[in-house]
């Protein structure tokens, strides 16, 4: 009935209405939908406490507990999220580039969608509105998997939100869930490259792993975040010891918190005594054997602490003897998402931006502003990791493609 | 030896080389390895008899032996399209974007090279220095695999390059080749992603379809061009003529060329037979039945022929009711790469061109016009038939990323 052949052919249907939908369309469905999710927010959240109480039942944990959770303010923040993304331009339809070739033909490359964009998650229900919403905006067909977990959410909203379209006479299928969240569905979904165009997984380490090795339609590999910190040997050391708590503390289950901090020798002596005091007590600091010998409190760090993401209270510490070998460091060990030099050197922050092969680099910032809200996007879909079609926070412009529209007046190929 | 992950330990050593190589380098090491492919150009030619001495004996068709054969002259175009490139603007570095934040954060989006750049190919030899010569020119490294049918050719080929290289003081691992061209190594080389940052298959469906299904590793798709020309009621008939014949007979065996005809029922009267007139001599029309009832010359289409990109002296021709038949059956039926309308509407032809769902939507203009010389790309490693990060040719900005450097003074987040 709904397997994902048929919602493949739905949504087939659906993205030719999508490729034509006006401005004002898409922004006043949008926020007609805020609307009907906030009318019916009983009945989400009835729908949700099932998935909570399963959850409960299953000894799922606290923490996971939470993610799975809606309430009434945070269905308040979905629906405000919805209207701001209304509010932002649209992207499809702009001319990104034009020219006229001697032989007169004028050639003009427009800003399209990409068709359908599969989007499989976990246990966060929001990501269901969130991301249909900027599927929308930007022209797409949504191709929704969430999680078991929080299958009964998903349903209730996508119910709502689908009503809604129908009574504003827009085709429902636009926006697609798959209900069946078996092994074998998701398998078939991420095989289906008749029917969707990009496939973007969100959540956990393992699910990206697992939909970059078995998808065969093109995937934007989002997420893993081992950021690190190199604090150079003429970094002001008030500055430095700022960033890296907010970069390591202000969040710490982030993927652009700081995992993993280098320190110039020659500053360490400084440097390190000053970080123990500030963090010591709230961060577990892992250091190489130097590191250890000048501040005690340190634990001794193993070659897996280098390539590990803690999203927790952890940070490792390494004495490196230049700027060149913190980025080579840095480019071994990192996952090419943010990292960040602490320095007063014009030189060797040149150097480090331009070196560290990662989606943001900075030269004295927090690596926490690795966020397409902080960028100035309005919105993001999440952070790419790849090098293939976007890098780094993905607005609205990165999902979208584009076509080379071409006129003349009979032209033929000599 | 080299295996696929001694190889790709090299390949990610050199991606540091190349990342800081300048462009005067770049364009003088191209110019060197011209000259050099010539100079050595009898061993090269030598290695070659080798390989199609191997395919006469293993029976191969006389049109293979040719995609296979180098000569003096083939040389002479490979070493001229090298230093072509050379001649091309870099295209690394470039400030794609820069904004300042309130907080006084300075952002730039750079043009970056991809990294690894792997290439799977078959038997035409000349691949190899033409995919080094862009994937060089845009910072990348070469991680090439071409056909066993061409291995001692590559082979030579990839020596000579290599050595001009080392003779330069530039690491050789810049351009690699796996020189086991079993089943086994291309299976691991397409899984090899700490390695190779994007993989772009070139050759014929099957090769393509592969790498799609197997390739754990960012892929490009490339290649098949099931391209349809719709001739709308108010076309003029002799432009339409030449439009057809030029995209169907100027080259048969060309992705670009035109494989389906699509003609209003109101025009098929006075257009059919003077098409079959003109082509019916040299191409077999597969038309409907209606098509059939007006020009007996044709021979009955079945289902299949609307999908089939015949890369031959074939064409179906199938009779439409309106553009938005035409539009929805060459949706349905075409593989996304050139699709044409002839007509003296503008309201058709801007109809055509927005709802048609292609990388390159032509009005009034030959199909033969996608390729990546003709759009004065200066170079074309191929044309791509993704939504994905490139549509339609790609030139060297196709073959690039970018990254994010962001510049402050201690910013943090709040």
């Amino acid at each position: 009935m709904n397997s994902i052949s048929s919602l493949g052919q739905k949504a087939k249907e659906a993205e030719v209405v999508m490729r034509s939908m006006s401005t004002d369309q898409k922004n006043k469905a949008l926020r007609v939908i805020a609307d009907a999710l906030l009318f019916h927010s009983d009945e989400i959240l009835k729908a949700n406490q099932t998935d909570l109480e399963n959850a409960v039942a299953a000894g799922m944990s606290p923490g996971m507990q939470d993610r799975l959770r809606l309430t009434k303010e945070r269905l308040d923040d979905i629906a405000e999220g919805m209207r701001q993304v209304a509010d932002l331009p649209d992207p499809i339809g702009e001319i990104m580039d034009s020219w006229t070739l001697e032989n007169g033909i004028d050639i003009r490359r427009v800003r399209v969608p990409m068709g359908v964009v599969g989007i499989i998650y976990e246990s966060r229900p929001n990501v269901t509105p969130d991301a249909f919403s900027l599927c929308f905006k930007s022209g797409n067909v949504s191709f929704l998997r969430g999680g078991s977990d929080c299958i009964n959410s998903n349903i209730a909203m996508v119910h709502v939100m689908r009503d809604a379209l129908e009574e504003m006479d827009i085709n429902p299928d636009v926006l697609l869930l798959v209900e069946d969240t078996s092994r074998d569905t998701v398998k078939e979904m991420m095989r289906a490259n008749q029917y969707i165009d990009v496939l973007i997984p969100r959540g956990g380490a393992g699910l990206i792993k697992s939909v970059v090795e078995n998808s065969t339609i093109p995937v934007i590999e989002t997420g893993t975040g081992n950021c690190h910190i190199f604090v150079d040997e003429s970094a002001d050391i008030p500055m430095a010891l700022e960033i890296i708590t907010n970069a390591k503390t202000q969040r710490v289950g982030v993927c652009n918190a700081a995992e993993s901090l280098l320190v110039h020798r020659a500053i360490a002596d400084a440097f390190l005594p000053a970080l123990a005091d500030k963090l010591g007590k709230t961060v577990e600091l892992r250091g190489d054997e130097i590191a250890c010998g000048i501040a005690p409190i340190m634990k001794r760090a193993t070659e897996e602490d280098w390539g590990t993401e803690y999203l927790d209270y952890i940070l490792s510490v390494k004495i490196v003897d230049s700027v060149d070998e913190a980025i080579a460091h840095t480019n071994r060990y990192h996952t090419g998402h943010s990292d960040a030099i602490i320095t007063s050197s014009d030189e060797n922050a040149e150097k480090f931006l331009n070196e560290v092969d990662s989606a943001c680099v900075y030269a004295n910032v927090s690596t926490r502003f690795t966020d397409g809200f902080m960028f100035g996007f309005g919105a993001e879909i999440g952070i790419s990791t790849q090098k293939l079609h976007a890098r780094g926070p993905m607005g609205l412009k990165e999902l979208t493609s584009y076509k080379y529209q071409l006129r003349g007046n009979g032209q033929v190929r000599g």
